[in-house]
């Protein structure tokens, strides 16, 4: 079995661990290169030099990436589609996974709106210099498009059955549901609090991803980095507004 | 042939606009299907129908929506996964395949950061409502993002070539790639011209791509939408800084 390679940023989940649970979850040998000592060819070094191009003319623009023996994938919904059929965590036939696949890349757009609540102006920026911006955009966030996102995915599940996004049957895109469900719930746990009545079906669906015996492994260890504010997901209290009103 | 049914915003280019021009190289026979009267079944109510359910349990999220037969599928670079081997506007090997979505993953990646140049706040505000953030989000983009992503394509290109970003062959990548130069060119023309010239590469594969037949007849036809102030691109002057300085 192909040892995999993941380059992802080492101090942080962001979007690497949407590979890592997949990785997780398949029990699938692999190495978190940037992780390891300097000595063995960690740190973030490694990153920088598969960026540079290290591995071949394919230029990944930014981590995570893939190494699987000559393949190398960016783009973390391009990895999971790459890896997902290999370990049964996406069903067989073309069009679920399709479906799969798209489900993922709105995930993604998703989490680009949660990591602008802190970074609205730039990300090159610290969020102490763009907190004024912040607040505003966290308000129109917590107020319209947390709802609309999660309002989606739980219509999702309400028209495919009830339990999994995907043709009934588990698959990574529960993973990235389970994910995005706890970064929010950390990093909004007021204004979290408020929504998730509404969303009993994805609520059940992050209690079953979690007690899943991989994962729940997988969360107890030290390879799970905890939340924290250098991450996509970030609590800042003062951003944690409870929206009144609501779309 | 199948005859496709694309579901998109009437008014703009927006995301749409890289699925048409795929469409339009491959003269794969479509319908844009909003476009049409309402009295054929167009207008927006047409995409409202589809992202309400209409089409079936998997719910896009958002337009551009594609109907192939029986498949739908959503998200712009999922869409162009999918037709791209139809139609011969990708190389048939899977890791071309695999880099082709990869770099139009990025693609997309840089849209939205040209899209939060005049939206930092939220996209349901109008621009008027968020001129000072914008300012202050542009004149970031236009210092670091822009010659960052755009340096990265020039090195795609130098990397793998010169001419194509995939495998030495045409592909819809280099369609996205004359798509986001178009769209840059538009949106700021003072400080794109500013930066043009660290991208001898990227410039000639724009007029290549404008100069395919298929292409140009596109271009002239009342089928392409002129760029406008509703679309993703929008040319607002007092956006349109010439960055001092820069990476």
């Amino acid at each position: 079995m192909t040892r995999y390679e993941l380059f992802y940023w080492p101090d942080i989940q962001g979007r690497g661990e949407f590979v890592r649970l997949a990785l997780e979850e398949a029990a699938a040998p692999y190495v978190d290169v940037a992780r390891l000592p300097r000595s063995k060819g960690g740190g973030e070094g490694a990153i920088l030099r598969v960026l540079d191009g290290a591995l071949g003319p394919r230029l990944p623009f930014a981590a995570p990436i893939l190494r699987a023996g000559k393949i190398l994938v960016a783009q973390t919904a391009a990895i999971l589609q790459f890896l997902a059929p290999r370990h049964g965590l996406v069903p067989r036939d073309a069009p679920s996974q399709l479906w799969a696949h798209q489900l993922q890349l709105t995930v993604a757009d998703f989490l680009v709106e949660v990591h602008d609540t802190h970074h609205p102006v730039a990300a090159g920026l610290y969020y102490e210099d763009q907190r004024k911006e912040a607040r505003r955009r966290t308000e129109h966030f917590l107020r319209h498009r947390l709802p609309l996102f999660l309002d989606y995915f739980e219509r999702v599940l309400v028209k495919n059955g009830g339990r999994h996004p995907v043709s009934g049957r588990f698959s990574y895109v529960d993973l990235s549901l389970f994910q995005i469900l706890e970064g929010l719930d950390y990093a909004f746990p007021r204004a979290f609090r408020a929504v998730r009545r509404r969303i009993p079906r994805l609520q059940a669906l992050r209690e079953a991803v979690r007690n899943r015996p991989r994962i729940a492994a997988y969360l107890g260890s030290p390879r799970r980095i905890p939340f924290n504010t250098w991450g996509i997901f970030r609590h800042y209290p003062e951003l944690d507004l409870v929206p009144r009103g609501g779309r």
